[in-house]
């Protein structure tokens, strides 16, 4: 029988993604067992983080000083922008280095469904950094969902008065896909956006 | 790019048994996008956790009282005591609900490999508790590895001596398992363990 407090931390770990009920109480009794080793850590971690990181009230960003590194960074090319929305898309680009300019978490993106308008989104600020005159490009780099086309629809027209070049990303096949496994709407985004051999 | 106490956080959550690197970024992100309703509750069970989960210094179970509420328990048949490697067995025994006696956690099982002798076990106690007069009978509920077998023939041969019975595990086919997919060993002790039907 587990005992309440075992219960707890269980249903605390099975809520994180990508843990389910049976992985959070293999990770609880991982966490148990090891006290010293890997449950302390942790619990110093999180604390740490629940202290001292922030969004970056420029960028929206998650670091642990605000501005965030990227927007200090002066070696980052400032005449680039390209807007994302969450967090974890900045990570996935940052991963990538496909991109050295600076970035702009939306977080999120509008949604009709979810009743998000573009005041749930961090996108006052946005407006602000497209008129520095600095920033030549903005990429528009969100989902290729209903939503994210919608979000990137909405940025370019209040954006169209403004000097700056809006670009989005390219769409096609994937690296290493497979064409009999693709989806339809990607394989007419492929032809249309196909290239000289 | 990720800063280094969110770096921190996500090699932490990674060494987590069923999270990987991708699953721990997204763990950590989940987590730093909803302080107030994921994170700061983890770290309060987590803390709490640390300060009071001990072993039961009767039988090895992990909980928040010692001996623990399994031990403390009248109701649990006091005849059969059941032998577990790790507290995470005596859980899922417990989950089946196949069992209404107390158990003893060996933390672990002899292992020539890994150096593990049977003084690094929780045996001591278990001799102990094999000569209380109330125990009729002792369950080897222990893995059906070269290593659990070693380790149930061990128990077994140090407690011949005395007046109570000694039981294993049944072996055979799993319920809801196919013939097909079985290795020969579960096929030889499904066949040697036959019954009439």
């Amino acid at each position: 029988m587990a005992a309440s407090e075992i219960d707890r931390l269980i249903q605390q770990l099975a809520r994180l993604p990508g843990l389910g009920p049976r992985s959070a109480r293999r990770a609880a009794l991982h966490l148990l067992q090891k006290r010293e080793t890997a449950l302390l850590p942790l619990v110093d971690s999180l604390r740490r983080a629940a202290e001292c990181i922030v969004p970056c009230s420029n960028c929206g960003n998650l670091d642990d000083c605000d501005p965030c590194r990227i927007c200090q960074d002066s070696r980052r090319e400032a005449a680039s922008l390209c807007v994302v929305e969450e967090v974890g898309d900045l990570w996935a680009l940052e991963r990538s280095g496909a991109f050295r300019g600076r970035y702009h978490v939306l977080g999120g993106c509008l949604s009709a469904l979810d009743g998000r308008g573009p005041e749930q989104l961090n996108l006052a600020r946005l407006w602000q950094r497209a008129e520095d005159p600095a920033v030549k490009e903005i990429i528009l780099a969100l989902s290729a969902t209903v939503d994210g086309q919608t979000t990137a629809h909405y940025i370019a027209e209040r954006l169209a008065h403004l000097p700056v070049q809006l670009t989005r990303l390219g769409q096609g096949v994937p690296v290493g896909g497979d064409l009999d496994y693709l989806d339809d709407g990607t394989l007419l985004a492929a032809f249309s956006a196909r290239r000289p051999a």
